[in-house]
């Protein structure tokens, strides 16, 4: 079928490639043109803006949208508000927090448009893989958009998830998971690295051998194989671990239900330290261990 | 090859049977002859005592232990100090400690017997896609023992990781690593359930979905798929967890190095918590809010 496809980043532009090899017709707008064009030599319609886009589909029209969370996905929004109508179909497939697919919704069904949220895990691999899809939204809109999600997903790989932000509900909870099994793996390593065991033990193929019928194979051991093989003591990168909103959401939903998390915050809260060695809780930790025990400081130019 | 088993539990007797399909002679031994019995009728050759069994074996004789760690494993490990001589190979394939394991290869190597520890991981599943195993020891024996290890083994799935000990070391921090991963998906599916698109989710779906493609797919979250369909709110078991050894150990031993380990030490304590809701540490809680804010308390009667 023909789908616009508006943002052609990492995600956006291999997602936009496997909908072409699968033998959609790709629209294609990204406000950066070379991107646009770069995906035109495989097949793409290239558009240079949002009207251009909208006027190359046919009803129901179809948009799919691959931007940064937050306000760029709404100012998008409010513009493709004025270019679609009644009975055509967007689709935000970035990573947005649950609560704004519920504004979103309410305010482009004023004008008839369905919204369906879509929680998209895959990364760089899904263009070989497929992408793992979370649909949220009403049952019509996701059965007309079946045929790219079958082409876009691996064999069972999506799911409608249930009414608007479910999907991005599911993919968030997903990426809360994933920052507690990425934890998991790191403080394990850490561990065998501290262990006297640690010099004479090859990290890639403990990770390779624990892929072998362990309990703990998973996609995310599968990675470490290469990572330690190119890079045996991880040397060549430091330990700064960014965070994206997803991981805050769901500790924030986490605190709002009431349930506890402690693997999932603790995680988040890991990345956070990671980027602050020198943190300022540390700070008044060594100022009381000094005030009350006389313990000696490590004074800030003694680093 | 010809092996000396030595316990008859779920994860012995199935090693057992995956040693006698893979062609190896199983000379076997439990404690309760029935389990003995079983093994013989597919083929195992039984034995009633630890003298019996090694006296059925060939030098180089190797038995293999598969017994509950601690005591046990320590008065069969003396009896088999009188019964094998120099060049014999015991090797321990329970959930050891690691400083158990250095030890008793000592004490074992006064008498010229070899001592490997084989950490070993693959639970009831391990007889139909293989036992991941760990082996720390001598290079010298393990090198002899590799044809078992190649029958127990999926392909790729044995590895030397180091001196004695080495093996149940890695074992153990696998399996902190385990129970931090059991956590996150714990977490994840209570979010999802306290969430409002809770009663609408078919949480098998979700795991199955999760394995298609997902970053966190993994062989626990396939393990999740049975376990959803059969009871899709798990309303047939309570939320009490157990744990053994190798979670607390893989803590202690984050202690000893001084590696924080946070999500793998909150995962063993959500365990502990697990098996006592209405713990002390709440109790104290309850007291002193009551105490500074007037807080009112539940009292014990009002459960």
């Amino acid at each position: 079928m023909k789908i616009g496809m508006i943002g052609l980043g990492r995600m956006g532009m291999n997602m936009g490639r496997r909908l072409l090899e699968g033998g959609h017709e790709v629209v294609a707008y990204n406000r950066t043109p070379a991107k646009t064009e770069e995906i035109a030599r495989e097949g793409a319609t290239p558009t240079y803006s949002l009207a251009e886009l909208t006027a190359r589909l046919d009803p129901p029209k179809v948009v799919w949208l691959m931007l940064p969370a937050g306000e760029t996905v709404d100012q998008h929004l409010a513009e493709l508000a004025e270019l679609l109508g009644p009975g055509d179909i967007v689709v935000e497939g970035g990573n947005s927090f649950f609560k704004d697919d519920l504004r979103r919704a309410a305010s482009l069904q004023e004008k008839g448009i369905h919204y369906l949220d879509a929680g998209v895990s895959g990364g760089i691999w899904g263009l070989k893989v497929g992408y793992c899809t979370m649909i949220g939204g009403e049952e019509k809109p996701f059965r007309q958009i079946e045929p790219l999600l079958e082409t876009l997903a691996p064999p069972e790989g999506y799911m409608h998830c249930g009414p608007h932000g479910a999907g991005h509900f599911v993919k968030m909870v997903h990426n809360g998971i994933e920052y507690a099994m990425m934890q998991a793996y790191g403080e394990g390593f850490a561990l065998l690295e501290a262990s006297p065991y640690g010099p004479g033990l090859d990290y890639a193929a403990v990770a390779k051998l624990w892929n072998r019928g362990s309990v703990i194979r998973s996609w995310l051991l599968e990675l470490l194989e290469p990572a330690f093989a190119s890079d045996p003591r991880l040397t060549t990168i430091t330990g700064h671990v960014d965070d994206s909103g997803e991981g805050r959401w769901t500790v924030q939903q986490a605190v709002e239900y009431g349930v506890a998390a402690p693997t999932i915050a603790i995680s988040l809260f890991q990345r956070f330290q990671s980027r602050n060695p020198d943190a300022f809780e540390n700070r008044v930790l060594a100022a009381l261990r000094r005030e009350f025990g006389g313990h000696p400081v490590k004074k800030a130019d003694q680093q």
